[in-house]
C-alpha cells in the first residue's frame, strides 16, 4: 500500500516518515509539501540518508526512485492508497475533500477533524468556520482506547476522515478515562465537585520547526514556563472527549507548560473524590488502600488495550520511558487526603501524540494489526 | 561580622558561599562540614579558585588564610558572628542550642524549625521527635513576606533561631499569600470549595549533591516525571503556611515534579473562585477584566516587598528569568470558565528557595538592608 | 536463537535486550547479572514493561515466562546460543571460556579482547594481565569495516570471540580508515609529518549506570570538560588500530571530552597532509577541489558498507542524526590552508559505539544479513 | 559617568546591561537600538523588571526615568560618555566616528576593530572594506593580557577604539599566550613543527538572539555537531593573534563546534613539542615531569592576571566553573608521547568572550580597577 503524506517537511510529517518506513504493509511513501515541493527529504531531514550500500536498508527504497523529493499535495493524493495530512488549522479540508472523492481515507493531525459536528466550538478557539461542513459527517475522532469500535465501522462504511487527537488532549484523556467512563464497571472511584484539572508539560517538538523564541534553546533550555493559561485551544477537545466519557458536561481546567526537554508530554490530572479525611497528615492506611484499589481498577479497565501501560506502585509515568514508543504510561496516585486522584500520564508528543497514533488509527481503518509498526521499544536513556 | 556556614559542602552551603562571598557586611567566612572536616572549600569547588593576582578580588579574602579549609561545627560556631546550618533534617538542633548558649543567631535551612512549636506536625512527617523541644520556642519561620515584623521582634529580643523556608513552600506560598490572606483588602477574589493544588516542577539542584538515579543525567535529562505524589514533606509546611495566611485550615494538595533543569521552582497553583461561567467557551470579556482586577490587587498587596515581582499581562513566570536571583515572579491567570484563579510562580530554587532566603533573613535579624547582598539581577540566558 | 547477556543491569546491556528483542533471529533472551541476580529487568529498566495486552508485543515474548528475571552468568551461557558480555574490563575472559567450552560464541564488549595477541599493551593500559591468555588467540577485534573477513573466517573455524570495540575507537577508527589505508587506493590523500589529533565529545551514557559526580546532572548539564588527557584507555586501541590500517606505526594524540548530552560521540579527527599553502587567508579554490576529491574518495572507499555514510558537502556529522541508529556519519573537510584533512565522525556511542556493533557482530559470525534488527532510522528530535 | 549601549537588544548588548548595572563607576545607562528603538528593555527582557518596592534595587535606576526605552544610536551617543557597540560586523564604524567627533571612547564587539589596520584580512574574510579605514589607526584589539600597556597608552591619548576581541581568539589566544610568547622567559616549552589545533565547541548563545534552525532546541538540544569548519571568521583573528604573540607567522587551525550548552567556550590547543618518546604506552615520568614544569610556566606567566585562573593538576578547565564569570580557565596537559601540549581553556564567550571583557577594557580605558563590576564568582550549578 502506498501512502502519502501533505506536510512532510514539519516535525509531525517527518515523524510519519519515520514510522511508515518501518512498516510493513506500506511498501511506499509519497511526500508533499505545501510550501517546498521540489526539495528533498533527505536535504531536509539528513537523517533519512542511506549509506553506501543503499540495498542493505530496504525500507529506504520506499521513498522510490524520485520518492525523496517532495511533491504537491494534489500529485500526492493522486498516487496514494491513503493520505496523511500534517498542517496547520485550517488547511486540510480541501485535502480530505479530494481524497473522499478519489475513495481514499484521510487521516487529519489538524484540529479541523477533531469536534465531531460541532462547528461553534471550533470556530469559537480557532477563530474560523469551516470550509466544507459536509465533510465533517464522514470523520471519527480517532482516540482508539475510547473510539475503536466507531472507527472501525465508519471504516467499513467506506473511505472516512479521521481527526487524530492533539498531543495534550491524549495524555489528559487517557488520564481521565477509567475515572469518567460511566459504563467503566468502576465502584472504587467515588466522583467529587469541583473541576478536573490537568497540568502538564510538552517538550519543544511540540512548538513545530519553524524557528522562533519559544523554541530558542538560549530561551527554553534550563526553564519551565506555561504559556496560553485558560486559552489554549486543546481545551475545548480535551473537555468535548470528557464529556463523551462521562456522559455529561465536565468542567475543566487546563494549564500548559513548555519544558526543556525534546519529546514527551507528562499531564498531572487531578480528578476530585466524594470521600477523603481532610488534614495535613500524611496518607493513612485507609487511603493507602484506596490507592491500590483504584490502581487495580485501571489496570482492568486498559487490560485488552495495546499501547497503555499502568505502572506498578511506586513507579511514577516518566517522559524518557516512552520515547519514541506509541505508549501511554499511567500512575495512579491519591494526595495525603485521599480526596484527590492524582493521573501521572506520560506520552511521547510526537508517537502517541501524532504520528504514532495516527499510524495506528491508519492500522484500524486498514484492518491491519493494530500494533503494525508501532513495537519498537522505547530507550531509557 | 563573620559568618559561619555548618554543611559547606552541599549544595544549599555552597550557594550561600558564593552569596556571602559578594555581601559588604560579611568580613569573613568560616566553613564547617560534618563528614569532610579538612578539605578544602576549592578543592570541593574549583568555581572558587581564585586567579593569579589574588588581591584583584577581594571577596576572597573572606576564606582568610586557611578559610577555604573547612572546619568542625563545632570550631564554626565558636569563631562565628552568626551562623547557617544547611544540613538533613534532624542535624541541626545541637548546633542551634549551641549557638543560643554562645548568644549568636542560628539560620536553619532544613526543615528543623520551620514548624513552630507544632513537633506533631513534624515528626508525623519526618518520622522521629525533636531532641531539643525547648529551643522551638526561640524560633521562627523565616518566610520574610510573611513574618518579616515577627523576624525583627524576635531578633530584637536576642539571639534567635530561623526555620529558613522550603524551596516549594517558598514558592507556592507566595503564589498562595494574596488570595488567602484574611487582612489582605480582598475584594476581588472571592474564593470557592475545593482545595488549593499546588503542581510544582523543581530543577535537580534540588536533590543535593550525593550522585543517586534521580540525579544522573541520563536518567533526568530529556525527560520530566512526578515523585513522593501524595507524601512529599513539604506539604505540611505548605498547609501550616497557608493556615497561617488564611486565619483556617486550607485544604491543600500537593505534587513535585522533576525536570531537565539545574536550578529553579515552577509552581503552578490552582486557587477556586466562588463565581464564573462553566462551559467550553474561550474567556469572556467579564473573565479577563476579573483576571485584570485579580493581576493588580496582587501588584498592590506586593507593592513593598523587594523579592517579589508581580508580572504584567502577558509575560509569563519563567524560572529562566530568576535564575541565580532572589526573585520570586508571579504571573496571574484566570482558565477559560473564570472559576479557577491559577498563579505561575518562579524562583530559583537555591536562592529564594534556600541560601538567598537565608541571607535575606540574616539581613532583617541583623538589622542589614535586607536586599544587601542580593541585588544582582538575573541573566535571562 | 536464544541469546544471553551478562551483564544486562548497565547500560550497555540494557540497549542489547532493546535490540535483540526486534531481531528476527533472536527467539529468546536469558539476561544475567553478577550483582544483581533474583532482580528484574523490567524493575530496573521500566521502559521494558508490557502493556495490559501483553500479546500485542510478541517481541516481549522473547523474555519468556521468567525470563525477566536476572540470572546468573552460568546460568545464562548453560541456556543460550551466544553470549554477549557487557562487563567491566578484566571481568568477561572466564564467561568467554566457559562459552568456548560450551562451544558457542562469545561477544565482549569490554576491552578484554581488543588487542589481539598484545597482552602487553593491555597491561600496561589496565593495570592487569589477562587471566587466560591462550583464550586470545580466538579472539577477533569487531570493527566490521576493517575485519568483516576475518570475523567470518574465524566464525567459519568454531565458536569464537569477538572484542567489540570501544566507542571512541569506533568513531576515530572509521574517520581515519580512508586516510590511513595502506590498500585503499587512495591517490588523493598525501599524508603529511605529525600526529594524528583525534579530539572526541560523549554523551553521559558513557559513564555508566553507577551514579557518580561525573554524571550528575547539575554538574554535567550545561557544561563541557575534558577528562583523563594523556590518559585515556582507548588511546592504545585506536593506535593499535590506526596501524593495522596503515600498516606500520602512527602517532596518535588523543583527547576525550563529556558533554550534556545523553547519546552520542562526535569525534574531531585532523591528519596532517603532505601539501597546501600556509597563510591566513580563506581556503583557495584549489583547496576546496582537493576536499571534494577527499570526499569523493572517502565515498567510494566506503561505498559498500551499510552503516557508513560520508555526508554531502556542506551537511555536518552531527550526533543527533545518528541517535539510536548503528549509522556512522562522516562529513570531510580541509582547514583553510589546504594542509590539515578534517574528519568529523559521529556515531551513537551505545549503539555503533557499544551495542549496535556487537549485534552487528553477531550477525556476521552467525551468518545473519549483517544489518538485520539495525535498519531502524534515526529521528533527528 | 553615563555608559551607552548600541545594540542593547541583542544577547551581547543584554549582557552589557546587566554587568553595568552592577557597576560601582556607572551611574546611568543609555540603551539604543538601531531595529527597535522605542521599545523598552525590560520587555524584551522581562529578567530586568524591577519589583514592587523599585528602590530596592538602585542599581535599577540606572535605567533613568525613561532609560528603560530603547534610543536610537544618534541619541545614545550624545547623552553617554562611553559607548559599546554590540553590532553585526560593518554595522559600526559610523557609530566609532561619531563617538570619536564626540570625544568619547568607543567600544567595540564586532570584527570591525580587531585587525589593526590589517583591511586586507578583514575584507578577505569579511567581504567586504572599510568604510572608514582612517579610523583603524585609533583602534587597540583589547585582549588585555596581551596588550593591557598598549591600551592604557591610547586611552592616555585621548578618545579611542577598542577592538573587543571574538569569543573563540579569547580562549584560543589565552590558551596559547605562555607558550607562544617570544618574551615570556620559557625555557620548559620547546615548540616542535606542525600546527598549532584549535578544537572549540560553543553554546548556543553565541548563535545571537535571532531565532534560526541551529538554535532551535529540538535541533541542538542532545547533539553536538561541527560549523563552518576551514572557513570559520575567527580563524585570521586567532591567527593574526598568534603571530603578535610569537612574533612571526604561526601555522593555525581552528574548528568550531556547536554543543547543547546555553553559555560557555571550551577550547582545546594542541601545540607541537619538540621532543617526546613516540610509542603507545602510558606517559612516563619523565612526560609527567614535563607537564608539571609546564603548568608552573603557566602559573608564573599569568601570576599577575587578575582573570586568568591557571588549575591545579588533576582540575580541568571546564565552562560550568567560569559561567557568568570572566574567568579564563586554562589546565595544562601533555598526550601520552609528551610531543604535544594539550591546553584546556573554558570562558563563559559571553562574558570573557565579549560583555565582561568589554567592561574589563571600559575598565582600563576609563582607568577603574580593572576589575570592578567582575569580581562576581562563578556558581557551579
Amino acid at each position: 500500500m502506498i501512502a502519502g503524506i501533505i506536510g512532510a517537511a514539519g516535525y509531525a510529517g517527518a515523524e510519519l516518515v519515520r514510522l511508515l518506513l518501518a512498516h510493513r504493509n506500506i511498501t511506499g511513501l509519497v511526500l508533499a509539501s505545501v510550501s517546498r515541493p521540489g526539495e528533498s527529504i533527505t536535504s531536509l531531514y539528513p537523517n533519512f540518508l542511506n549509506s553506501g550500500k543503499a540495498e542493505s536498508n530496504p525500507a529506504l527504497a520506499k521513498f522510490g526512485k524520485d520518492g525523496a523529493t517532495l511533491t504537491t499535495p494534489e500529485a500526492c493524493i493522486a498516487a496514494s492508497d491513503i493520505v496523511f495530512g500534517a498542517l496547520p488549522a485550517g488547511a486540510g479540508e480541501g485535502y480530505a475533500k479530494l481524497c473522499l472523492e478519489r475513495k481514499i481515507s484521510y487521516i487529519d493531525l489538524s484540529a479541523d477533524f477533531r469536534f465531531g459536528d460541532d462547528e461553534e466550538s471550533y470556530s469559537a478557539w480557532y477563530g474560523k468556520p469551516w470550509q466544507h461542513p459536509e465533510l465533517h459527517q464522514h470523520s471519527v475522532y480517532g482516540l482508539p482506547e475510547l473510539n475503536r469500535e466507531r472507527i472501525k465501522e465508519r471504516a467499513a462504511a467506506g473511505p472516512c476522515i479521521i481527526g487524530n487527537p492533539g498531543c495534550y488532549p491524549t495524555a489528559v484523556s487517557l488520564a481521565c478515562y477509567p475515572a469518567l467512563c460511566k459504563n467503566g464497571g468502576n465502584t472504587c472511584i467515588q466522583r467529587g465537585a469541583g473541576p478536573v484539572i490537568a497540568d502538564a508539560i510538552s517538550g519543544v517538538s511540540g512548538t513545530g520547526r519553524e524557528p522562533g523564541r519559544n523554541n530558542h534553546f538560549s530561551e527554553c533550555s534550563d526553564s519551565v514556563s506555561a504559556y496560553k493559561v485558560g486559552a489554549h485551544r486543546h481545551t475545548p477537545e480535551i473537555a468535548m472527549t470528557a464529556a463523551q466519557m462521562a456522559g455529561h458536561f465536565v468542567h475543566l481546567v487546563f494549564t500548559p507548560h513548555l519544558g526543556p526537554l525534546n519529546r514527551g508530554i507528562l499531564a498531572t490530572v487531578y480528578i476530585p473524590l466524594a470521600t477523603g479525611t481532610l488534614s495535613a497528615r500524611p496518607q493513612s492506611k485507609e487511603t493507602a488502600e484506596k490507592e491500590a484499589a483504584i490502581r487495580d481498577f485501571y489496570l482492568s479497565f486498559y487490560k485488552d488495550e495495546p499501547f497503555v501501560r499502568v505502572l506498578p506502585e511506586n513507579i511514577y509515568a516518566s517522559t524518557n520511558r516512552v520515547r519514541q514508543s506509541n505508549y501511554c504510561d499511567l500512575s495512579v496516585h491519591l494526595d495525603h487526603t485521599g480526596t484527590a486522584l492524582i493521573v501521572e500520564s506520560a506520552i511521547d508528543n510526537m508517537v502517541k501524540g501524532a504520528a504514532g497514533q495516527a499510524v495506528q488509527n491508519m492500522n484500524i481503518v486498514c484492518g491491519f494489526n493494530e500494533t503494525e509498526g508501532l513495537t519498537a521499544l522505547p530507550a531509557l536513556f
